[in-house]
């Protein structure tokens, strides 16, 4: 177990009702605060009026900045800095999924950055303050209500950037489950495909002697194949939904990567996925995965033969290593499909033609300055470019 | 599940050397600290010397109070209440176990409040200000570094009792697993029956649709199981003391408890022991826990089939309830006998004598308002005494 520091000082507020309590929770943060959301869906489901309704009771005035997209965009990161600056924002309310929260998060860092935003996703500066961001998820899937990361995309130049830095870690983010039925099942799929992938990324490791959070991450897994095929079948199936939400908010808070090396290989491709085709995260991560597993498996077999049998339920004892890990791999893909996800590249509508120019972005090799992707297994851009391939 | 609030905002430093980390990391809190130990064996280990000189090197000025003993007293509560109003104190550093921390919590509790402390834990008032705690753990088992609980014996009165309240969990613990190596085996075994405890409590529960934390509860217990007797026939391994030290941490900081019903009862007998006899916490809980359990299976068999599967590794498929139930039960036992735990209370040198007046006190009974123990199975105190009696 490597050394490590835990500490998710987010207040996670959980339940039926929660988000009419949005304006008492607040109270003690702030006085003024930017309303940041995506499109209708929030006006249309009624939870706009509920929020407002709530922040007016507890005298919060509050500024609006609706439009936020999929892969978030740095212009309209852009246009809410200059509102929060102009009017003396004291604090972002994200109602939505991750890209409303991502959204808010780099508001909140570039209100107090004196440069231009892109700056710090570009070039990977530390940032130490933020305004507070505060959230009400609509969305179970980047759990970025309780993380302190947030990816922006730059749609100019088609490039999609993570940060992670603790001063944009939520102060405060409410979550009713119940607010997930209206869902339509792709994106209630693409969602658990991420929540998944976060756990993956810290579940691989070489560390050793890493037993409780291997328990951790295997639990949660094991608690997400049993309840989202049921979200999928029945969206208004509160108890299911509820495991989803608090296995997506522990999925990424990093309880469950402590002490252990972290892998993000899947996560830097899928981005630059994303960053071309406009991709939803969660289906990107769902295509790429597996056939990063088949490729890398062979680094640590051990690790994958455990993840065959304590989160695949795939029997180990007296077989071959090799068949047991790709079973396990093939009963990922099938949960996928079952979940209505894609398989292939192609199903989403990528072909070989930009493969190596992704593959070469993914792995900074573009930019002249290789530095690979992952840990777990490192990846040179050929490496990419061959699970892109695999993956088509 | 239950609607909860999930806000645990201790920051927990752990791995090697980080004791050494101390004074820095407290610099952002006081500048005035209580140094607040037990016996000498702090001081016999080194660690003493190391925490004192962090302390010098980051500028901080601190007092000192030794003298905690196992089950804290009162008196000496009073007795730093009143050193750290005197002096300005600004935060109480424990280093130690769970009895030095429980013991800085109530000190730090007390310099705030208004009357003497034992009211807060004899009438369990609701306590908003506190100063800030900080720990050094030396012993993995009261989960008290990370806990927004404490537990004082008022020794005169014969009386155990604990207080939870948000304002005593640590802004700050640190945990180095390799200073339990020179831990007693009788205290690693003690501690590991205290940590199981927490899980237990948690675990056993009749709310309904807790996949995630059944999950999480199962999963540390497995990895205490599977780790536990490898620091008791290794002392110095300090992967397997890793593993039992962040498990003992995640125990008690009530992550694995949100959502559900919690029981608490073999915590609330065992601290009639602990008062009357004076014996260690964990000892009681290990002889208290199986019989416990024998007595209550029956309300929610599948709960405990789920304990016997999951946790104890017993075959369930096509046999009896009752005997797969009670073979989990009986490996528990042979779990803490292996770790040298006694397995019955004569042989923690207790008898019948004050069984009846133990259980009116754990009820409420014996002060004519009979509130009864625990919330998996309600206990009135002849239950208690049931308990008590198969525990003899």
């Amino acid at each position: 177990m490597q050394n490590f520091t835990f500490d998710i000082p987010t207040k996670l507020v959980f339940g039926r009702d929660t988000q009419k309590q949005i304006g008492a929770l607040l109270k003690p943060y702030a006085k003024k605060i930017l309303l940041h959301y995506g499109g209708g869906s929030i006006k249309r489901s009624g939870l706009y009026d509920e929020v407002t309704a709530s922040l007016r009771t507890a005298g919060i005035e509050f500024l609006e900045l609706g439009g936020v997209v999929p892969n978030p965009r740095l212009s309209l990161v852009r246009a809410g800095i200059a509102l929060c600056r102009r009017e003396g924002v004291e604090l972002i309310l994200a109602v939505g999924g991750g890209s409303a929260i991502d959204s808010a998060k780099a508001i909140a860092m570039g209100v107090l950055f004196e440069g231009d935003i892109w700056q710090v996703f570009n070039d990977d500066l530390h940032v130490e303050r933020a305004l507070p961001v505060a959230t009400v998820l609509t969305i179970p899937a980047a759990g970025s209500e309780s993380s302190e990361s947030c990816v922006i995309t730059n749609e100019e130049a088609q490039l999609k950037y993570g940060h992670t830095d603790a001063c944009v870690r939520p102060v405060l983010s409410v979550v009713n489950p119940a607010l997930f039925a209206t869902l339509p099942p792709n994106q209630a799929a693409n969602g658990v495909a991420d929540m998944m992938s976060h756990i993956f990324e810290r579940y691989f490791t070489n560390t050793r002697h890493t037993d409780v959070t291997d328990e951790l991450c295997e639990g949660l897994l094991r608690a997400i194949l049993r309840n989202a095929p049921k979200v999928i079948e029945a969206p208004g199936d509160y108890d299911a939904w509820s495991e989803i939400g608090w296995a997506g908010s522990l999925a990424h808070n990093d309880l469950v990567g402590k002490g252990r090396e972290q892998d993000w290989a899947c996560h830097g491709m899928e981005h630059e996925l994303s960053a071309v085709y406009d991709i939803p995260h969660g289906a990107g991560l769902a295509v790429l995965t597996p056939a990063w597993m088949r490729y890398v498996y062979k680094t640590n077999a051990p690790m994958f033969l455990q993840f065959a049998r304590e989160v695949m339920g795939v029997r180990t004892e007296g077989r071959d290593a090799d068949g047991t890990i790709l079973e396990a791999v093939t009963r990922l893909q099938a949960f996928f499909r079952r979940m209505g996800l894609a398989q292939s590249l192609q199903e989403l509508g990528i072909g070989e033609e930009r493969l190596e120019e992704m593959a070469k972005k993914a792995t900074g090799a573009a930019f002249g300055e290789e530095h690979g992707q992952g840990h777990f297994c490192q990846l040179k851009w050929q490496d990419v470019l061959a699970i892109f391939r695999a993956a088509l």
